[in-house]
C-alpha cells in the first residue's frame, strides 16, 4: 500500500484531496479522499495576539468581525477600521493565517477585559510557516513496532460502542478508548468537548503510572483534528482510530511524525491515511 | 404546551433528565429527555487560575491530569502532590467546579511556557455558583415577538443541507445557517469548529450592519454548547435549532434568557427545549 508521503495544503482553501488507502472486508484499494482543511488563524489587535483559534480558511474577516462582536469588543461594523492580513516584516505575505485588526480611533477596549478573557500570546507556536515542521522537531516521531490486524481495527468501534453509557442516552457526548495491542479497551470516557475525552483516557493511564502507551490505540467517536494528535504524540500512541473524518492538519501531523491514522472505522471498514506499516491481514487489490 | 421553566443539575453527574416538547408530524407531546451535563471546569495551579474548559462532571482528577501531561506541566504522577476539589474561603464546598493542584516541590514550570499557552484569569467569570445567575444579569433576555410555523422549523434542515458543499465532499466540517423569519437561508458557513462556523455566520452579519438579528434563526449542525447560545445571545438570536442535542447549559441559557430552542431537527420533527411560545401550528396531543 502506498499512501502520499506528505500533505500540502495551498494557501486559503477549505477542501484538499489526499491519497488514502481504503480497506473494505480486508481487501484494500487506493482512492482520493477529501480532508477538510485545518489550520490555526492568529488575530492580532493592533499588533498584539489576542487569540489563536485553529479555523477552516476562508471567509477569515467575517470570523474575526463575529468573534469580536461575540466577545464584546466591538459593538459592530463601525468599530473596525481594517481587518487585514499580515504581512511579515518583509512585506512577505507569510502563510495568510495572521490577520491583524485596527479599531476605529475612539474605540475603546477594556484591557481588563482583553486580559481575563484572552490568551495574550506573544509567539503562538501554531501560526505562521513552519508549524508542522516546529512540532517534528519538537516531538520525535512515535517509535514503536506495534501491529495491528485489520481485524482487531475494524472490531475497536463495536467495542466501544458496547462501553458507551451516557452516550447513547444523550446522543451529545463525545466518547474516547484506549485499546491494548490485544484489541482490548483498556480504559473508555465521554465528555461535552472531544478534547477532554481524550485528556480523561491519557489523564486514567497518567494516574496509573502506565505512560508512555505506545503499544496502544486511541480510538475517538467523531472527528480527528490536530490537537487531538498533539495529544496522542505526547503519550506516544501510535494508532489513532476514529469514527469520522481527520482533518488536513490531523493528517500532517500524522505523516510527521510517523503515527497510524484511520478514519471512518465503521461497517467493517476504515480508511488509512498514514503509517500502513502499522496495519496486517489486508489484501491489495490491483 | 408546558416546558420545566428551570433546569437543576445536581453536583457531578453526566447526564440529567430534563421535560421536553417532541413534536412529529405537526403534534405535540410531552416527555423525558436525557441532557449531557456541560459545566465549566476551572483548574488552579497552586491557588493560581491556569484554565477554564467546559466538560462534562466526572473523571475531573484523570481530565487534569491529562490535560497537564498534554501541556508539558507535568511528565507523570509522581510530579503530582495533590489534586483537590477547591473549598471557598469559609470550607464551603462551593458547586464542584474548581479543582487545585499542587505539584512536587521540586518540579518547575517554565513561567513563560505557561503565560504562552494559558489564560491567566483570577476570576473566570464561568466557575462559581452563580454563573447562570451571572449571564442573566449581564445579558438581557431576548425580545423578539417572532413566531416560525412546525413547517417552517422542519424545512430549515434540508435548506441548510442542499447549501452545504465542502460537507458533504468530507464529512469534516461544522455548518451554521441563518434564517429570516420567512425561513429563507441568509447566510451559510462551514468550518472544522463549530463555535468558527457560528462565528462566520454572525460576523457577516455585523460587516453588513445588520445586526441585532431579532427576527432570525439560526441553525447548526450538529449539537449545541453553551459557547453557541451565548454567541446567538450576543446577536439576539431568539431562535436557535439543531441537528443534534443541546448540552445542559445550553438548555438553562434558553430558559434563562427566554430564547427558543430546538434539537434533534431532521424526519419531519424535533424536540423543543424552551420557548413553546415562538412556535405555532403545532397540535398538542393530550
Amino acid at each position: 500500500m502506498s499512501l502520499d508521503p506528505d500533505l500540502e495544503v495551498p494557501r486559503g482553501v477549505p477542501s484538499v484531496r489526499h491519497r488514502v488507502v481504503k480497506v473494505r472486508d480486508r481487501a484494500a484499494s487506493e482512492c482520493q479522499d477529501h480532508l477538510a482543511v485545518e489550520e490555526p488563524l492568529e488575530i492580532r489587535l493592533g499588533g498584539i495576539s489576542l487569540s489563536v483559534t485553529m479555523r477552516t480558511p476562508g471567509e477569515d474577516e467575517e470570523l474575526i468581525a463575529g468573534f469580536l462582536f461575540s466577545e464584546g469588543v466591538i459593538a459592530g461594523a463601525d468599530d473596525l477600521d481594517v481587518i487585514a492580513r499580515y504581512r511579515g516584516p518583509d512585506g512577505d505575505p507569510d502563510d495568510g493565517n495572521v490577520m491583524n485588526v485596527l479599531l476605529k480611533g475612539d474605540v475603546r477596549v477594556a484591557k481588563e477585559r482583553l486580559r481575563r478573557n484572552f490568551v495574550a500570546s506573544s509567539s503562538c507556536g501554531l501560526c505562521g510557516k513552519a508549524t508542522i515542521e516546529a512540532i517534528r522537531t519538537a516531538m520525535p516521531p512515535v517509535q514503536s513496532d506495534l501491529v495491528i490486524s485489520v481485524d482487531r481495527l475494524t472490531q475497536l468501534s463495536a467495542a466501544m460502542y458496547g462501553a458507551q453509557s451516557t452516550f447513547e442516552k444523550t446522543g451529545g457526548l463525545h466518547a474516547a478508548g484506549l485499546f491494548d495491542a490485544d484489541g482490548r479497551l483498556l480504559v473508555l470516557r465521554e465528555d461535552i468537548g472531544r478534547h477532554n475525552a481524550v485528556d480523561k483516557v491519557i489523564g486514567h493511564r497518567v494516574l496509573a503510572r502506565a505512560v508512555p502507551l505506545d503499544r496502544h490505540v486511541l480510538m475517538v467517536s467523531g472527528r480527528v483534528s490536530f490537537e487531538i494528535m498533539q495529544k496522542a504524540l505526547t503519550a506516544r500512541i501510535p494508532v489513532i482510530a476514529a469514527v469520522s473524518a481527520p482533518s488536513s492538519m490531523a493528517v500532517q501531523m500524522a505523516l510527521a511524525a510517523d503515527m497510524t491514522l484511520i478514519g471512518f472505522v465503521r461497517n467493517g471498514g476504515f480508511n488509512l491515511y498514514s503509517g500502513a506499516h502499522r496495519v496486517a491481514g489486508v489484501t491489495e487489490l490491483v
